[in-house]
């Protein structure tokens, strides 16, 4: 089986010349998949038969970060974010791809390739690197404010995802709160607490946020606002920390000596902490597979989404979500 | 003038000794302070008469961290930590601190020192380092649901902290927001910040969760529930980075010999993000200075937490919020 990729070229900080390398890079790596290239004809027409699982479809408008989410997609029929999402739609590719703005993938996915049926929010849901093997943080902005139901489909969307694209047999599913004890948190989580119980999913409990980095959970569930947080928080600290240590490291002649003979262990651990290894955030819940690839992404970034996206296909996320969606919905 | 500090000696993971070390350790260091340690008879009769600043009053109670915060507070008049709080609310001490459950230090201030008139809720706020002098985290968990008006407070009275006991000048108020449009947030947040815009404190607008490490802003209001993960969050990466790098050098014999060279820079590091530098928490908005310590303080966090409560007091940070809140209760 051939997978097939609709790659939305224009979107992103070095879109289209870091896109259209990234897809170069994920012919050659992996030999079961097609990418669509969407985007401007004066762009893409230089690509043209290039290689015969590397396909062009012209888009001559583009979504940009300042337009309204829902209105863009809704008014720009043919912005290349819409026309690739489309493709999903029409059943032309399995998986869409954008390094565009995030609202609007989230209102396109939503309006355009539709929830699974029985899905009431679609969530997005990145993988955060943690001292173990990674850990999804769902929901972490595509629903703002969310009922207990929302986050008990979070769990149930977020444990298929990990065990079916991660490869993680059973994963541990927590609950984000300020407490253990079943008395913690807002409304929302003490009903979300009580629904996640009832589910056949391996529901950990209610879960400080402190383990979720020392690799407490393998599925980290939230409301969008806190997810979003958390995320943001991550990576200003990520950034921080780094700054902070290269400035003490520089501060002595001898500790820039002991920096420069470490220097592999600083890129290794670098790369460990980078979200360009891990892909981009699958938006889980909609007809299809649609990944957010970070705005900054470089041609690595790019193709390790790519790769996500294949594995999503591979691993039948979107049937597999609709059918246990469908054990709760009929209950 | 000597400021008055009553001290718990029995709450915390080490307590009492470190409680009693750090006492000791304070006198020492400040001479306008006198600690009263709050505790069993059999455990601080012993330092009868040691300092002339260091003074004993005995309670023969304790509160767990198992126990149930109101009911215990209510309960067990006898308790250390509640004993020591009504020295602040006898007028006897102007300030209160305690290494134990911090449920119950909450609950404790809340009823038996009170809040200011005016107050709708008092905040704790604890200072997290930040690449730039560090930011005021407020509400870090004291009210886990918040109104509009609550957050509204937490600027004020996070502003008035920062400028009064950490010295800066018209601090930058921002709101912890899933982004920085008007339209951004939950109906909360969207509130709290029209509200905070009509202020006179120098509020900076919705402000992404990033910027707080990387040194945005001097103030980060939010609820109490988002601010309490966003915090253990933080505390959980610094260690999972930490035990990541370690491991990573550890990882060659080069890179080994280099982290030896570079030892001082790490150590620095560490010392730059470790919690027990800034002391403990406020909690802010009731009548007195009332500090929590971190449950594992050690001798110098102590040390730092009673400095801290010295400078609260010495800022007058009580009056000032009073006075602050005034000006909108009376609106």
């Amino acid at each position: 089986m051939i997978y097939r990729i609709a790659l939305d070229a224009m979107g992103g900080d070095d879109a289209p010349q870091v896109i259209i390398d990234g897809a170069k890079a994920a012919i050659e790596k992996y030999d079961d998949i097609e990418i669509t290239l969407v985007g401007k004809e004066a762009v893409l027409s230089p690509l043209k038969d290039s290689h015969e699982r590397l396909k062009l479809r012209y888009a001559e408008d583009t979504i940009e970060m300042c337009d309204q989410p829902v209105a863009a997609v809704r008014r720009k029929k043919d912005a290349s974010m819409v026309v690739a999402m489309n493709m999903v739609r029409n059943k032309e590719a399995e998986a869409v791809i954008t390094a565009g703005s995030t609202g609007a993938m989230i209102a396109g996915a939503t309006l355009i390739i539709r929830r699974i049926e029985g899905v009431e929010r679609p969530a997005l849901a990145p993988v955060l690197p943690t001292l173990a093997r990674g850990a999804l943080l769902i929901d972490c902005g595509a629903n703002v404010e969310c009922r207990p139901s929302h986050l008990r489909q979070f769990g149930i969307m977020g444990s298929i995802y990990m065990e079916n694209v991660m490869g993680i047999e059973n994963p541990r599913v927590g609950l984000i709160n300020n407490g253990t004890e079943d008395s913690k948190g807002t409304d929302l989580v003490k009903e979300a607490h009580a629904l996640l119980k009832e589910t056949n999913i391996n529901y950990i409990g209610n879960m400080e946020s402190r383990e979720i980095m020392l690799g407490g959970c393998d599925v980290a569930v939230t409301d969008g606002f806190t997810g979003n947080i958390m995320m943001k928080f991550a990576e200003g600290m990520g950034k921080a920390i780094f700054s902070m240590l290269k400035k003490e490291l520089m501060g002595s002649f001898i500790s820039k000596i002991g920096a420069m003979l470490s220097k592999s262990a600083f890129k290794n651990m670098k790369k460990r902490m980078d979200y360009k290894e891990y892909g981009g955030a699958l938006l889980l819940g909609v007809n299809g597979v649609a990944v957010k690839a970070h705005g900054n992404s470089d041609v690595r970034a790019l193709v390790n989404a790519i790769g996500q996206a294949r594995t999503a296909i591979a691993g039948d996320i979107v049937n597999k979500i609709s059918r246990k969606i469908e054990e709760y919905y009929c209950e």
